[in-house]
């Protein structure tokens, strides 16, 4: 499982405040966080006439600029699928927080007082003054960022990184693995890099181009 | 050897527009190019106020917006060195060309009609009316683009996707292989992973972390 929550809710519902602090809070304890808005107009994100817009408009997959706070990078994602665009960010992160993408099957945490849960496939959590959830989905109030920000490390950001220790991906595509099939990998790799200079490390990335269907 | 050009020459010098040509011809010939400028000055690139703009100020790592034609990160550039943000653009990438960074050991292309090639290391082809360089360093007329893109092609592109058939990286540095060992690895992989039920694919990725140095 990729630590990926999907935020749910219709706006004014004070979204985008709650995530600011999530942000705020898990960056100060040293978390990776991200945050992706899917939106169906188009973004107007980079200035006319710029190289960047240049590069861009001449069809660059990436278009990016950097100095030594900031990387900004313009991409195309035409022809990417949500999930692509999705697991190629949390793979980065210790958590993604989205926006948007609704019909995509993530963990939701729904921010309201009147949809039902009901409604939505796939809801964990909601957020609100009233408890609309039962069962197994958590409630929150608004004001108790404290307990989210538990609950988010406890239920989605350690168990995500518990289950990347080790990831196969094949033409993209995520193996499921048993964890002793997992561990056979992991120990083949260990005693072969192992003997090669340079080889011992803590993070092993490993890619592999067939050429053609192996 | 990763398909990165580092572009180099005074202001007005012409990269930009050989830059953007560079990019129209191969994106339309189906490669995926990129390129990275870097700047002193901060950039300004994303409005105030934006919800984007709201996260990166909250320390998200990653803050970006997408819709289906685009993807805008804007991600946290402090602490990671120029080398990295360099491959990890470079990895998504058939070519990646570089604009600053020029003390950055990346193969060099000199537009100039003046300066010396021996006052930069690491140049590999010039470009300008007048022929700078001499020896192994290819020269190139600014407006035979046709003939840059064949060099870029036979030298850079097609050699860099040879290099990438096997890639090692432990703590994110990159491990150099002798052709023999990339290919007991290669085979050992296909052969484990030819077991697993999805594991037949043309690109396979592993990524472990073994949690402490092995």
């Amino acid at each position: 499982m990729n630590p990926i929550i999907s935020v749910v809710g219709h706006s004014n519902s004070g979204k985008t405040t709650i995530i600011e602090q999530i942000v705020r809070i898990l960056s100060r304890k040293g978390y990776r966080v991200g945050v992706l808005k899917h939106t169906h107009g188009a973004i107007k994100a980079d200035k006319k006439g710029t190289d960047t817009d240049r590069f861009r408009l001449a069809g660059a997959g990436i278009s990016s600029i950097c100095d030594d706070k900031m990387l900004v990078r313009f991409e195309k994602a035409q022809g990417h699928s949500p999930k692509a665009i999705v697991q190629a960010l949390s793979k980065e992160l210790d958590l993604l927080i989205i926006e948007g993408y609704k019909k995509e099957h993530y963990p939701k945490v729904l921010f309201s007082d009147e949809l039902s849960v009901a409604d939505l496939k796939g809801v964990i959590a909601t957020v609100g003054k009233k408890k609309i959830s039962s069962g197994k989905v958590r409630h929150f109030q608004p004001s108790k960022i404290a307990e989210i920000i538990k609950w988010l490390e406890r239920d989605i950001i350690i168990p995500g990184r518990k289950s990347r220790q080790v990831v196969i991906e094949v033409d993209g595509k995520r193996l499921p693995l048993k964890d002793f099939v997992a561990d056979i990998i992991k120990e083949t790799i260990r005693g072969a890099l192992g003997t090669l200079k340079g080889g011992k490390g803590r993070k092993v990335d490993i890619s592999i181009d067939f050429g053609r269907k192996i």
